[in-house]
């Protein structure tokens, strides 16, 4: 099954894919159907699909947890180690957009380094704690797509990740979340970024050091997720900041972010 | 002006406290009052303050953010050196707990690496972004007490803290904002941790590196705040793991934290 969030009557709301169809559902956005169980089979009405709008799949998130330094190719790139464990650091809702809204790039006088990041995310389903492998997986909705934009200096400006990865309006989202009955734990599914149609990132999800079961049981060991919670899971090698010389996003030019059976977001990058 | 949260007939409630009584106010917790903009003077029946179990003070604020490294003599006694910019982590609201809850440790094959962390936090009540010092100042409703307890091992595991800092039900935070008309941009006030009665954090918030305004106006640059949600500014010098042997919080311990005209939270330390 797949499921969107659109924007539809000056609100966001819930839809099931079908096809070139949405049929709208009972809920406000993904992480609403989540959360109440409404019926996702249930009838409804329908719009086209190409007619509409995304919103950020997940309006809301309690939480968004994204894993740093998780594939071997970006570990190298970046010139760090695989780590010991997951590397965790967070993101906050003002940061999301949808799947084919427009990226605001800071004003340049803040900052010119802008990267990006193409990841697979997870969206959890049910709350889950202190998880085995198999909690984890049956505790994952499914899966999407995340670019975790990142304003490189603010990234490196202090040891934490966190002021570089969480500028508003910088973190495309979207455009389904495709159920694990559909694409099973989020493995072997290519991955890619391309900026104004040059490939710029390509790699495979089973390429992942921690993949996402391994990062959901973690997590867990520290916290309740909770459904709706996005996991964006670490992002390949090819980004702007280890090229010679360095490449960064600038404004105009679209960015487009595939996973192979989830979709693409494309998004076009504009001075505010 | 003094607001809470309390615990009332089965839900949470905001109340103004005027001395030894609690006035109940139409909100479910302070971030409510904060956003819907209720008025905190109304009239409405009243509970004994010392009878009223205190909640967290927001009980689900969009944002926790964190700042580590922002006291002179925490930077000397964790071998850091003074970071250029404020440096930013988060914590998510499943950590948070009342002013006088338990804090519930990690199984201790998960961690005993359990640390104390005085702070002084802010809570934002108008929706600012891009904030000069004037409109940062304007934008804060108050501050509160905050113990950000880490779980050390988990912070250290990786380059990012996160993983030690957001553990579930381990920070609290309370028991009253105390609006900027009463204690103004928050410096000035004594801040202190003990354990068990025993003095272990002492400082005053006019040592921080970064104060309140200097925080709130540059994390504005990348995000929009907004009401109710929080910032923890960091704490000062005398935690656990820079002691000689290492200190850790351990099952029966109680944890103060108090700082000078907010109050102080009292907590023990419980094993699950």
């Amino acid at each position: 099954m797949r499921l969107t969030t659109i924007r539809h009557e000056g609100r966001t709301q819930a839809a099931r894919v079908e096809g070139d169809l949405l049929v709208l559902l009972d809920g406000t956005d993904v992480g609403d159907i989540l959360r109440s169980g409404v019926d996702r089979h249930a009838d409804g009405p329908t719009v086209a699909a190409h007619d509409a709008q995304r919103a950020p799949l997940v309006t809301a998130p309690g939480k968004i947890v994204c894993v740093g330094v998780n594939y071997r190719d970006h570990i190298e790139e970046m010139g760090r180690e695989v780590p010991p464990a997951p590397t965790y650091f967070a993101k906050f809702r003002e940061a999301l957009i949808g799947a084919h809204d427009d990226i605001t790039l800071p004003a340049v006088e803040t900052s010119t380094h802008i990267d990006w990041e193409a990841e697979l995310a997870i969206v959890i389903g049910s709350a889950v704690r202190h998880a085995s492998a198999s909690d984890a997986m049956a505790a994952i909705a499914g899966f999407t797509v995340l670019n975790d934009v990142s304003v490189r200096d603010y990234q490196r400006r202090t040891t934490q990740f966190l002021a570089g990865k969480t500028f508003e309006g910088m973190t495309p989202v979207g455009p389904d979340l495709v159920t694990t009955d559909v694409v099973g734990d989020g493995s072997g599914l290519a991955i890619s970024a391309s900026v104004d149609g040059e490939l710029k990132q390509s790699s495979n999800t089973s390429e992942l050091v921690f993949n996402a079961i391994d990062i959901v049981a973690d997590l867990s060991t520290i916290i309740t997720l909770e459904p709706g919670d996005i996991i964006a899971t670490g992002t390949p090698g090819g980004v702007g900041a280890a090229r010679n010389p360095p490449e960064w996003l600038a404004d105009g030019m679209v960015l487009r972010t595939e996973i192979a059976e989830l979709g693409a977001c494309n998004n076009t990058c504009r001075l505010p």
